[in-house]
């Protein structure tokens, strides 16, 4: 039996905690419900409780190395709390790495749950042997992490990778960070519907005008659904959600010439939609880009591992889904921060 | 005596080396004219008679530790050869490194112009004390340079920090590299001249056009000239040029999070002129700026130390001038890259 570790990836409807063995393999998994408006009390004895169960289990056949634990939030990683959080009430200047210490007996690290998904994506997904990468998570927001020469950017305060506030767009749209014009106003799920409902209030979308009315939760997948089935405002959408990635990865590519750049988050399944007009901006504002490209075209997992001395620009999907975060906590125990 | 090393730095006009104690005293100083379009053979003889010369005065009385080179182009770190460059015909894959040291018999570390730069304003300039910073040297165009941790990061192919090439207007003026609305089209010395061309060519801006009649070679400087005699179209010109500068610089705050970022470069002189929009734009499009965000208003060299604990972003001017790249390049032999 192998050494292992616990990783626990703690969302806003589960709390997830697997033990996964040093070379990847997922021992064995637990999914428990999560109320995060009862504050940490509650989940924090649940999840020891789990993690004490499932250390106790895998012990007898090799070492266990501890746990990691993505939280969305900013953490401070010097004390092990978190320091600021939309999601999680209550949590601010809990003691959280102290408190599970006491009760687990063993290594506790807290860190940012995007931070955790790129090291996922990078141990055992599409970022694999490439030293230097950053990620991009496109949900209801854009969540963003750098990872260089293997460990975590964090910046002076925890708070780097914010490129879903990298502005794009001088006079954009307002968003909820008091800036407007930022990129996630152009490349997440929520820019997805408010362009949607935009070309319905021109009245010319009427594909898009039938969903939205027959569909009470009218969707970002309701939208690709639309694009793929050939309708052109909707196919415009994503044209246009694309072209604006495209810039903010232009800016990025251009400021720090990293070997990867991976695309995640619930929104990366419609990289058929957007992709194209992603690529095409890039090449079209990155000279870098367009000096290191791959000769494939980067759209699959197949062009993520650069093979020998090759230093090419790769930018592609990533493959491990939702459990990126899962997997990069359960690393990080084992690497150290 | 103390302990020394010699800096390089290699411009179009002029080639100067100069011999700097371990605690950044210039003991002297040479600087040679250069004629850079007749190649290597001829320049580096030059160099490494001036730098055999120096080396033999001061090594009576310490070390002499190695030579550091700052070149305006693209570096090959591992072989120590000239990538790529627009101002250096003929160097690219000359063994640079190899035939220096071959010659001088002495360490001879070969790196970007504006890495070094960066190197300088950390060590004796602007950012002592601050182990991250990022520098954008405004010129011609931008350059720009990223030090995490007190090391240049270079990125996979010494392309890090072309900051210059941030797309920042999605509808902008074309530029050199093949893009269009790069930073540097919008906040250098000729992005300077070109709106005061623009501003002419309306009719209305009748000091400057007055000045553009007188002045054959109608600069950035003139136009600052006028801003700071009060004429409106100048100010507006800066004020536009301070807009696009801290849309910049908002990205690089929310992406890096870095305790720093260095103004340098000769249009750095009109900070007056273009600072107070610059610090709005930042105020308004970065919610990490606004949250960490020093108390003094970060105009000048006072701030650039950061007291104790505290973590705040600092934009402020670069304090060495010409002499940045030259101390950046005594510095690299101690240090190491």
């Amino acid at each position: 039996m192998p050494d292992f570790s616990i990783g626990v990836d703690l969302g806003g409807t589960n709390l997830r905690i697997a033990a996964v063995s040093t070379d990847g393999q997922v021992l064995e998994r637990v999914t428990l419900g999560t109320n995060l408006a009862s504050g940490p009390d509650h989940l924090i004895g649940d999840m020891c409780g789990a993690i004490l169960g499932l250390s106790a289990k895998y012990r007898s056949g090799g070492s266990f190395l501890g746990v990691g634990a993505g939280i969305p939030g900013i953490i401070d990683m010097e004390s092990g709390t978190v320091r600021k959080s939309a999601n999680l009430p209550g949590w601010s200047g809990y003691p959280v790495r102290e408190e599970i210490e006491r009760r687990i007996k063993s290594q506790f690290i807290l860190e940012n749950d995007g931070n955790m998904a790129a090291l996922g994506e990078k141990w055992l997904g599409a970022a694999r042997n490439v030293p230097s990468m950053a990620m991009l998570t496109l949900g209801t927001g854009i969540g963003g992490a750098i990872v260089l020469d293997g460990k975590v950017w964090h910046g002076m305060n925890g708070m780097a990778g914010e490129f879903g506030h990298v502005p794009i767009e001088p006079e954009g749209v307002p968003c909820g960070c008091g800036s407007h014009g930022c990129a996630e106003r152009y490349a997440s799920a929520t820019a997805i519907v408010r362009m949607a409902r935009e070309a319905i209030a021109t009245g010319a979308a009427t594909a898009l005008a039938k969903a939205a009315n027959s569909d009470a939760e009218f969707s970002a997948l309701a939208i690709f659904n639309l694009a793929m089935q050939g309708d052109e405002d909707a196919r415009q959408i994503f044209r246009r959600f694309g072209k604006a990635l495209g810039f903010l990865l232009a800016g990025m590519v251009n400021g720090l010439n990293l070997e990867m750049y991976v695309i995640g988050g619930g929104v990366s399944s419609a990289w058929e939609a957007f992709a194209p007009s992603m690529f095409s901006e890039l090449r079209e504002r990155s000279l870098i880009y367009l000096a290191t490209e791959p000769e494939a075209a980067s759209g699959t997992g197949k062009d993520a591992v650069p093979v020998g001395g090759r230093r090419k620009t790769i930018v592609t999907r990533a493959l491990l889904g939702t459990d990126a975060g899962l997997l990069g906590a359960a690393r990080i125990p084992v690497v150290g921060l």
